[in-house]
């Protein structure tokens, strides 16, 4: 039984939803942000970089959604949640799951963990006007090259989407108009019509957008 | 044949490391930042975001370090580069690059690409006091618990250590005291004695420490 540490509106959830399309045995622990569990000892004794998600296994702890995701695929094989037998059709599934790591998580970060990066209440402030642009330009090479559609690997449902719909859920509080993003859209209602993530969403009390 | 775009001092400098190591056969093509050349339409053509590095292979163009490195020990199992054949191993391995490119990567930028995220002069210089703290946090956490040594995941040299010699290129400049970093120092040694990281050095003229 693996033991999932995720805290609302985070992306926790992409775990959460990829884990649950490949029926893992699990459960989810919450960590409260609000009374900053996330760095309490108990917690960083479990991830010492004191965030969400972590994932506990049977052969330790795991951290960081893109090597979560890969482990769930790995490790349930039947779930076909990646592609492992072609390196390169892997290689596009951690290129989209990079990009939404390490520049469009980051880019949506600057709104609401600005002390992250700055001191002066002026810059954090600086940051916030910055981040409807940013975030947006992420989306839009998202909306009209990334996104191969139905799904963002084409045919074939995979970790990229549970990881886009989780990012993706945040836009609207980003300041992005979604109007100029139907293709993302239209991918949230696709991934809203699953199981699994109707499961997630609502175990974890979620707002979509 | 291979091509990867590279610039000096970048990233990229991985995957160069990687490719050296796989015995795999490419080119390097150097893009200019000095003149721009990331934004040039040639260059988007080939890499839309505009960054290095770049991979041409013969399936198509991948971006984003994690998922080269990924692909470079996929493509080229016999030099072990990644333990493909184990989940747990294996997402070790994604974590460590993952926690690279997504918080120790994007700490060191808030220094020399500060206009990514703000565009208030006073907030991008706010942004660049708090570099040296925050990149000493993140290398503090690898001196102490990631780098399992010699290597970053034990005795098994590894695409992580590619990435890891690569960014800890940089933490003089980003104000970093190395003397507290003895373990990520003699992991830059042990490094430098390799060919394969001698050789990806000298043709892209890089800068260590």
């Amino acid at each position: 039984m693996f033991r999932l540490y995720y805290a609302p509106s985070t992306c926790a959830l992409a775990t959460h939803i990829a884990l649950e399309e490949a029926g893992a045995p699990y459960e989810a622990v919450l960590v409260d942000f609000s009374s900053q569990s996330q760095r309490s000892p108990e917690y960083l004794a479990i991830n010492p970089k004191g965030r969400v998600p972590a994932l506990v296994t049977e052969s330790g702890t795991l951290t960081e959604t893109p090597a979560l995701l890969c482990f769930v695929a790995q490790r349930f094989p039947k779930a076909e949640l990646a592609p492992f037998a072609d390196p390169f059709a892997l290689a596009q599934v951690q290129e989209f799951n990079s990009y939404l790591c390490s520049t469009v998580h980051v880019a949506h970060a600057h709104r609401v963990r600005g002390t992250r990066w700055a001191d002066d209440p002026a810059a954090i402030e600086a940051m916030k006007r910055k981040v409807p642009s940013n975030v947006t330009e992420c989306f839009a090479l998202i909306e009209h090259k990334l996104l191969k559609g139905p799904w963002v690997m084409g045919n074939d449902y995979t970790i990229c989407d549970a990881y886009l719909f989780t990012i993706a859920s945040w836009v609207e509080a980003d300041g992005v108009d979604t109007t100029e993003l139907p293709r993302i859209r239209e991918h949230r209602t696709r991934m809203l019509a699953r199981p699994a993530v109707q499961k997630a969403v609502a175990a974890e009390g979620t707002q979509i957008g």
